[in-house]
């Protein structure tokens, strides 16, 4: 016995939103490496966003990890744990019209898939943000791989845990080729792409 | 060794958010038996807060049990952990400069104080919607009680688990004396209270 009873049909809607804001929700979701990239991309797109008077939030795996995934640690079954929490929560910030901009290693396609199923293949952009490991070992702004190669740290994604490339990413960008303007640009011209106007305002000016 | 580097400082702040959008953001924790009108209050109350161009979610327990919550049941440690994650939800929305309408029974003053540890205490509005247990029973919008007494659930609260009312809520809604307008009129005004112009935009006109 179930004694669950969502509200979901009765509360504003997201469509609601979305043509109150005159652009749809969507899930940026960024995989790759530590140190590729993803983190300063996503807070650019976050205040690239803002700066456009358009609603987008960056939902950072650190972040994350000390709020709604606090206590889960690194293990296979923790990781997708956090993936799962961290989707629901886009999916919460989908539901309000949002751009949720998800940044968090992800490593495996198991998990990315989980975050695709739970936010909805149609409203899923997964980015993966691509460099060599040795790019992203000698950029190493948090000091992590130093550490790991240390024996600080274990299990990291690169070094001693796998990270499996997306086959087919919605948007590929190779941080080691472009630079973050490039980026940050492709990456903002698909997720215009992908938000555009809502349905009923296509003919009034969009807030982006 | 924690490999965790939240991002929050270089974040879109809440404050240029609240300014933008010309409200602060709360977060209304509404606590009571199930069955005492909590999420007709928090529908209503989201659906005013729209109608009044003013950013606000609900986040309704239930429905969170089948997403961020999914897997936890109804012992004493789940639902802590529980109202932990719904609260750390609600922070995120609170971050965003929304009101969130936090709608769940949160029975002993334990789970609402790490609520409102979790969220702050200057952003917590403790809303105890109070109704006596047979009047929620009479009422028994989901059916549930008739299943407790049946035998079909067990801990439900208020039959066979504890409710602890709130001793000093910042709001008082007795839902068997008020009606549902008078109540709802009560919860937007302590909102709008709470949430008034932001400090930037006191000399335009604000939202609500």
């Amino acid at each position: 016995m179930n004694p669950i009873y969502p509200l979901r049909d009765r509360m504003v809607s997201r469509v609601q939103r979305e043509n109150r804001q005159g652009h749809k929700g969507l899930v940026v979701w960024m995989t790759g490496l530590s140190g590729s990239g993803k983190s300063t991309l996503a807070l650019a797109l976050e205040r690239k966003l803002f700066d456009e008077h358009c609603q987008g939030i960056l939902l950072d795996g650190d972040n994350l990890r000390n709020g709604i995934s606090r206590g889960l640690g690194f293990r296979e079954e923790d990781r997708l744990e956090n993936v799962r929490r961290v989707a629901e929560t886009a999916r919460l910030f989908l539901d309000a019209g949002w751009v949720a901009i998800c940044s968090l290693i992800s490593p495996s396609r198991s998990m990315r898939d989980l975050a695709r199923s739970i936010v909805g293949n149609d409203d899923f952009l997964e980015v993966f943000v691509d460099a060599p490991v040795e790019v992203c070992a000698s950029r190493d702004v948090k000091g992590l791989y130093r550490m790991a190669k240390e024996g600080a740290l274990s299990g990291f994604t690169g070094l001693d845990a796998p990270y499996e490339p997306p086959g087919h990413p919605d948007l590929h960008l190779p941080t080691s080729e472009l630079s973050p303007e490039e980026c940050l640009d492709l990456l903002y011209q698909e997720v215009v792409r992908r938000i555009g106007p809502s349905p009923s305002l296509q003919d009034k000016k969009a807030s982006c």
